[in-house]
């Protein structure tokens, strides 16, 4: 196990308060692109997350007014343009690397959008748990604009149980961009807010699952993975071993003695 | 092939009207909690269902103004708390094997919640095939208030493909309550109707499935399971064979010479 | 490869401008119902499409007011009560042989849905990317009015992952008609469009699709389903190596070049 409050990430603000990691994109002056090295660090730092004993839940946020514009045309597209098939490859692993590692951290993950998110910044959004967003959010999974397809970093598998499998085959054969509004009513970001509200709205909705049982949340987001394309059969006897698992847990006891108590269970994690 | 309208359970209530099957727990002033005596007779009724000739569909129905509150604090978190792993997981089985039951069946199964539908209640209501709700109802997967995980008897699996990942992961990870307005709107709830009009209505949609084909109904349940995790090609080859089953069956016969002599169908089950 | 734009098919209209191809249904008369030699033409033509070089976008349209009435009650329901196993298989595999070339042709299929789009007909829409309808579309998958089960053609695994497990049942076991209204809440339909703008709505989406990146395109359709049943890491992967082919073409540098010049990329395609 490690600890990640001391983290100084080269190229992107990160910070730890209770056991809340925030993280935010920072070149708000061009609405906070990513390039070669953010990609890297995200993905090598959500990988460390996974053993990280000080935080439970990670709140992606936006930064002066906007989430992601994605891979920067300049900084990644134009070297991919001239790169040969193995380079290539390493590039797309790389990105879904990224979400690989978001899905497998074992921590809840809420991201707060404003502003623009798109291509790979819509991604984050998708991979995440928990979305919100203001109504001035424009998410767009854009691919197609840049003369490539829709399936990235798992689009074409995530994005249809998010909202369906006809809005989002919409979405990526048109790149088109997703209204906040929309997003709402299909089930894509769990609400919108207003932007004054937005950042503490996701940072008290980060801390009341950070306030537990942690180490159930972690099961939970395991299983919504793990039972991703099993049979209904499988599915439901991998939850009878990890729900059996959760109940020889400090947590699960420390509910029942709190209700019988007529008190509110203070969760350890343990 | 066996008969159950004169079956009398020992731990809810259970009555046969033509070929509906109606059940309601029966603890009302404690809004119905389940037991492990209640699980385990709602499992092998379940299990028995598969082979009774004279049900054709099911209808779960509230009492006193709720559906169900879940498992009993004292009755069953009380003794879990104090078992072994081997205990643990026969009881999570148990539980996940009522789910498995009622998907196995061979019955629509029709659930109309009024009042309080929470923990192992919402999944029985996430288990049925039509779900119909009044204004009041609450409808909560709080696992996590209890120290637990959301996978439970099948809810990490189940819950998204009806409401959506990003929703279903919302209420999984905060036990919150989904109103009833926010059930229909995302699909869980089929319609919503008030209190006096719960029971008539879902009736009357029971006694229409009952009417037939109900051979063919059992084969579009088997489907609907059977193709979970299917690929698509796999599951169109599945449909070929299981849809010209159905054509062999005389109640299609039925329909044809029905409709050549402008009639309605009286379908026969067979 | 080859060229369709001259196909004469016998028993649908058939029209190629640009690189996008319309379809019609015939029969506008009895609400055109397709029969043994129309599913069989049809099949066929999807399966020629997929090495078509000269139709990049399929559109589906309305004829008379109306879509599809499904299979004809006295042109197939009437000879199939008649046939042993061996043909019915033969049948049931034909027409889901007609939704698996649908899937495979490896172009998008925009379908135009007004009045009635019922049984099969409600299949071939459903078995589409993009659907548009006029408020007054009726989609029923009514198999079961005719005596057989709700699984027929891929309804059992497609319909559920387009509007949701819970409505998806609702609409196979009572064979109910789902509103225009309806479908475009559900996700079923993309947009309602009064019926003087269908047609021109249709073909405008289909023609922008059409310019632009079709191979990237043909690519999305692919992945969109053959991740339909993988784990969440396989998918991930599957879509590294799909990217990473479409980087390779000279649309992806087209749009590098174009962005660079501050021009609007023109694709071609390869």
């Amino acid at each position: 196990m490690t600890k990640m409050a001391g983290f100084r990430p080269k190229h992107f603000l990160w910070q730890v308060e209770g056991k809340v990691a925030h993280i935010q994109l920072d070149r708000p002056e061009r609405k906070n692109p990513l390039t070669f090295d953010s990609y890297a660090e995200l993905r090598d730092t959500f990988r460390e997350l996974r053993y990280a004993e000080d935080v439970d839940v990670v709140v992606f946020l936006p930064n002066g007014g906007n989430f992601c514009s994605g891979g920067d045309v300049r900084d990644i597209i134009g070297p991919l343009v001239a790169m040969e098939m193995k380079e290539l490859l390493n590039f797309t692993r790389m990105t879904g690397d990224l979400v690989k590692a978001m899905l497998a951290c074992g921590k809840p993950i809420i991201t707060a959008v404003d502003g623009v998110a798109v291509g790979a910044g819509a991604i984050i959004v998708m991979a995440s748990d928990i979305r919100i967003a203001t109504p001035e959010a424009k998410t767009a999974f854009l691919f197609t604009r840049v003369g490539l397809a829709g399936c990235d970093m798992g689009a074409c598998a995530i994005l249809p149980r998010i909202i369906g499998q006809g809005r989002a085959a919409e979405l990526l054969y048109t790149g088109r961009s997703m209204s906040a509004a929309e997003g709402e009513r299909w089930g894509f970001y769990n609400r919108l807010v207003d932007a004054g509200a937005l950042e503490p709205d996701a940072l008290d909705m980060a801390r009341r699952i950070a306030s537990g049982p942690t180490f159930a949340h972690g099961i939970t987001k395991t299983q919504l993975n793990q039972e991703w394309s099993m049979g209904l059969d499988q599915a439901i006897e991998a939850e009878a071993q990890a729900q059996a698992i959760c109940m020889q847990t400090r947590d699960f006891e420390r509910a029942y003695r709190a209700f019988v108590a007529k008190q509110t269970p203070v969760f350890e994690g343990t």
